[in-house]
């Protein structure tokens, strides 16, 4: 039987996923692999908080020395999140020889390069399936399996958090404040929901992925992102009277020799495979020139589907005989091979509040003609409140500069730029 | 540079969709991961026989020894399909010392023990990604994404031909003989479609991702096997109006210390994940302790696909420095801690044709009671051309032999049984 020692770095909500899996399939992997997996110490802020599992207390410390100076200790699980002090015990470890396996999006997206230098130069592993999208094999998929694929897109729903909240403004009609303070409420949001609700979590994991995906890092400061903060129920219903739901997407895109990525609130049609996805599911949808149509869903959060990829990949560390490491990931830089191209072509839904009087469609229309902005769909709905009409186009694909120059051109007197949300297929 | 020579045994559909996309992604890899793979050796029955890609004429060999016998060639990629001669070429070739990447269900599930003894002994690799669902990871996301869970079922859409029958049947209220012979025309079902149609295709399969996922040799023959060529547009009709969408699955369950192992038509609830996988589209549903539900979707065959799966394993062959296996495949037999249960508990869709008269529906209820089988939802239909009355049943949970003996005790004067389809979740 082999035995490998390991130590926890935080243990909240994955870390006690960690330990609940590791005890529940230790007869299982002892039988099958002739594994054992002993945690010797678990490093917490505060040793004496009520836990989660039933760690042991004596393995608990507060010293992160007592935890990365013992040599027994071969492989560090870090689950503390954040970019430090994560990072700075993460180099730590992968510098005194130990293998990292870790669920920390933020600390891999921003040091991807530091940590990789630091695992290679000491010959030690660098596992991160837990980094994006929980128990979905997003990583080992984009690493292992597709290596033979040239990825024209990847269109992903990351977030729970924001996919749950616009799966019920779809389903119920309700507004975004008062959906958001019930996910608050259930644990499914944060008390401070930026990091969710503006997109940033999501542009963490694109870089990610989208680095794999293009073989050449993707650094998070490349990745537009606009959040959900500003849609209303509205939108959102004259989207579906439209045949379309919405979605915060990841999209990382290669057309020639560019690359976009991005995330932003979406439109896609009703019948687009990602549109069935709702509530707290994650999922990843993407082409290749050989796979072709491909997507792989399923819990993108919680304590145990995140411990199933943090310890898939423990078993993995502790199975291979050599580590191996992306190339690209060498560097915090964007790779120059990757042309990054922000006036990419999309379709528009665009929501209007316009005077009711005869001429001003027809001038609208002019306005978005003379960027070459040509309209697909309208929908008019009934008189608002304040006399104004409230229309809704969705365009024909037009470069985003060329729309956003249009937009500039109305004139405001005429009518007002309620939203303007972009449409995939 | 490293370079790898390798040998093609057959350059059929999938052969010449490996050799496009080989030479597709030769600079790529070349660039990427230092690596030149170079085909060597190309065996076909006809060596001048017109081919649907470039494979210069002085590649093709109609000699498997020439190939066989070539110490340059160290990787064969087998895509003959058919157990034998595939079997034993492939056993000559890792018993030669050269690594095996297949394409083949039928030669991997009748023959994994042979072949993967023979690949130990000579600590070579035995590499199968694209014996199941194409381009869809199947394989790798069970070996090495969800070591960590107890796998408690697998439902797949495995088999693109039947999906797209059904898919038809469901959408236009075709009849299966039409569809059928469509599906023959466009070249998706072949000319003898009963591998396809009458489940085999789909068990050997399921053999293949029962046995990793339960960890244990699961033979093709333990796998109870009903296709779909009694299915009636009746059915499709009348399942649809009660909300059910009607696929051939495939599924794995584990209860406690038993698994069952079926390809069977099976009614899904329209909100189910798989409901809304159609045309030739192959999924694979599954729910692990730690990871939940999880779903895998995309191209099941066709050329590119299935290249897809076959190069990423030629990739992954030629850059790890040691191959491995999984312990349970070396036996031939089913593994002895796997207790297989064929009387499994299901809901069922009952058609039945009944005497138009009173009375009638009560007996059918007390003949299904007496085998404690409860009704769930009835339907009844206006009256057929032969004065009969279509009835439908849905029953609540029940197990298959009490459902069984209950159809055995109807009395076929007053009403016959038109079909018994089972109902999943």
């Amino acid at each position: 039987m082999k035995e490998i020692i390991i130590g926890f770095l935080g243990c909240g909500n994955v870390g006690s996923g960690v330990w609940k899996l590791l005890k529940s399939i230790e007869k299982d992997i002892a039988h099958r692999m002739h594994l054992s997996i002993r945690v010797k110490k678990v490093l917490v802020r505060d040793v004496n908080k009520a836990r989660n599992c039933d760690v042991p207390h004596e393995l608990l410390t507060a010293s992160v020395d007592e935890l990365l100076d013992d040599p027994e200790i071969t492989l560090v699980v870090e689950c503390m999140g954040g970019e430090q002090p994560a990072t700075e015990y993460m180099l730590r470890a992968l510098r005194g020889g130990k293998t990292v396996v870790t669920a920390n999006k933020v600390a891999l997206a921003l040091n991807w390069h530091r940590l990789q230098a630091a695992a290679q130069e000491r010959n030690v592993g660098l596992y991160y399936e837990a980094s994006v999208c929980g128990a979905i094999p997003v990583i080992n998929v984009l690493q292992n399996s597709l290596q033979a694929n040239r990825i024209g897109h990847i269109m992903g729903i990351i977030n729970g958090t924001t996919n749950y909240i616009l799966s019920r403004m779809y389903e119920n009609g309700e507004d975004y404040r008062d959906v958001l303070g019930d996910a608050q409420r259930l644990g499914l949001a944060e008390p401070n929901p930026a990091s969710d609700v503006e997109g940033y979590d999501a542009a963490y994991k694109l870089s990610i992925m989208a680095s794999l995906a293009f073989h050449g890092r993707v650094p998070v400061s490349k990745v537009y992102t606009e959040g959900i903060t500003k849609l209303t129920a509205m939108d959102i219903s004259c989207g579906k009277e439209m045949g379309y739901v919405l979605k915060l997407l990841a999209i990382a895109k290669r057309e020639e020799n560019t690359v976009q990525v991005r995330v932003h609130p979406t439109f896609l049609p009703e019948s687009h495979p990602l549109s069935s996805v709702n509530g707290s599911f994650n999922a990843m949808y993407l082409h290749g020139h050989a796979c072709q149509e491909m997507m792989l869903q399923g819990r993108g959060a919680g304590d145990l589907p995140t411990a199933s990829a943090v310890v898939s990949d423990i078993l993995h560390a502790a199975t291979v005989p050599e580590h191996s490491y992306p190339t690209f990931a060498n560097t915090a830089e964007a790779d120059p091979s990757l042309v990054f191209n922000d006036n990419w072509v999309s379709k528009y839904f665009i929501r209007l509040s316009a005077e009711d009087r005869p001429g001003v469609l027809a001038k609208i229309a002019g306005w978005l003609a003379q960027e070459d902005v040509s309209i697909a769909t309208m929908l008019q709905k009934g008189r608002a409140d304040d006399g104004r009409v409230p229309l809704i186009f969705v365009t024909h694909t037009a470069p985003e500069k060329s729309l956003r120059k249009a937009l500039e051109s109305f004139d405001t007197a005429l009518c007002t730029v309620e939203s303007v949300i972009r449409v995939e297929e």
